[in-house]
């Protein structure tokens, strides 16, 4: 089997270099990965600028190539240019420092490389360890390896992708793993004011985590109970509930506003 | 109605001063936008670095706030920081140059602008005119004004979002509007390789539009017969069919791996 792998941390983050490690054990690794940390950046691409892909070794040892873009791009150039001609059976982005639940989903870079697998009908896994201090990548690369020999994850839908997290424990007390949803756990932004030397004001981004969607199905909630959580995603938005309640409100309501 | 308007083409983008001026015939309007152009930039957000807010003069009338980021950051600062006196009834992001359809809902800083405020509980609207060469902003402008007077969106449900496409003609010549959902219109990528000076690859991203999700409710559909388009989006990405069929399948094997 073959498997590209990317992540948001940059191609010098450990995860990424336990997850390769972890995974040659069984499999052929090819790793894509941001060249700088690139945490936070959504589902951006690099559509102003060209892209350089350069090769890192580690020891004299060949690490992957890192490129001057987010995952999304790194996923791109990795399966239409550099591996081109590799046929990929899997598509993993991760391991990231810290977990990615509720509407991290958004802005998670890791989330959007494997968001990226799958828009190119590849199935495609994010994987997280809920750790922002000292994660246990050991833990989450040991699952990781673990669920591609016990999973059909060939028969992934097209477009969607797996978001899985890893509670920050040894192996061996992870009471095993839940299929659950995207919860609502979000941040209540705040920011900080400071004066720079020129006497402007800036401003530090900070929140707090707002966790009010405790139930058996969500991310975070099986996370704490040492699960790992598995949260099947896909990379279309449309809100259908709404959608009928406003075409259901246009018939009932005619009212003669033609746009 | 208080409205506070970001886009992803930056602050000096001709259409969010077009859009600006058409709501100020109604209502208070204020800017918060990127410095530069952000497109593509997907849901990023900055937190390595800090935020700066930079009052916009043209021609002496003041326009509204620059801010070093992207649209989610500019929302959040608008919100919590800048205009943080001022109940705001609704959040626009846009004109956009260009429509956003398909899975440029993921690239874009646009529909992400209004995700971000519909994350923040506010309703929130992405409006795009469909042409990138010669945009017609003023009939984007004219539809969203009435739209807003036409339609009762203060009971948009908490969490979601229109996505609007508007069609690149003037507005007499628009049939109307249709309720639609994100299509799976997206793109064949191909990167061009060449050589820099130093003897260097690097890569331009290009990409080729496929098409092939022709339906009555496709929002690129609706829009070439000359509708606009409105699309229901949420910012939850759970995969709840393939949630399902996971679950039943792990009753079904119980193959006794635990994780």
């Amino acid at each position: 089997m073959n498997i590209l792998v990317t992540n948001d941390d940059g191609i010098m983050a450990p995860g990424i270099f336990i997850l390769k490690k972890e995974l040659e054990k069984k499999y052929n690794v090819y790793v894509v990965a941001p060249d700088v940390e690139r945490s936070a950046t959504g589902h951006a691409i690099t559509i102003r600028n060209p892209l350089w892909a350069k090769k890192i070794f580690l020891n004299d040892e060949f690490l992957g190539y890192a490129v001057n873009g987010t995952p999304a791009d790194c996923v791109k150039l990795g399966l239409e240019a550099i591996y081109k001609d590799i046929k990929f059976d899997i598509i993993i982005s991760g391991i990231n420092k810290g977990p990615n639940l509720g509407t991290d989903l958004l802005y998670s870079g890791t989330v959007s490389g494997a968001l990226e697998g799958s828009l190119n009908g590849y199935p495609s896994i994010a994987i997280s360890s809920a750790n922002y201090q000292n994660p246990n990548y050991k833990t989450a690369a040991k699952f990781i390896l673990d669920f591609l020999e016990n999973n059909s994850i060939i028969n992934m839908p097209e477009f969607s992708a797996l978001n899985i997290n890893v509670p920050n424990v040894d192996y061996s007390e992870i009471r095993g793993y839940k299929i659950t949803r995207q919860s609502k756990r979000r941040y209540k932004d705040y920011f900080e004011p400071r004066k720079d030397p020129y006497g402007n004001t800036y401003y530090w981004m900070l929140g707090e985590i707002i966790e009010d969607d405790n139930a058996e199905d969500s991310d975070y909630f099986v996370l704490k109970e040492n699960y790992v959580s598995i949260t099947p995603i896909k990379s279309f938005l449309t809100d259908y509930d709404y959608m009928n309640k406003l075409i259901k409100n246009i018939e009932e309501e005619n009212n003669g506003f033609k746009g």
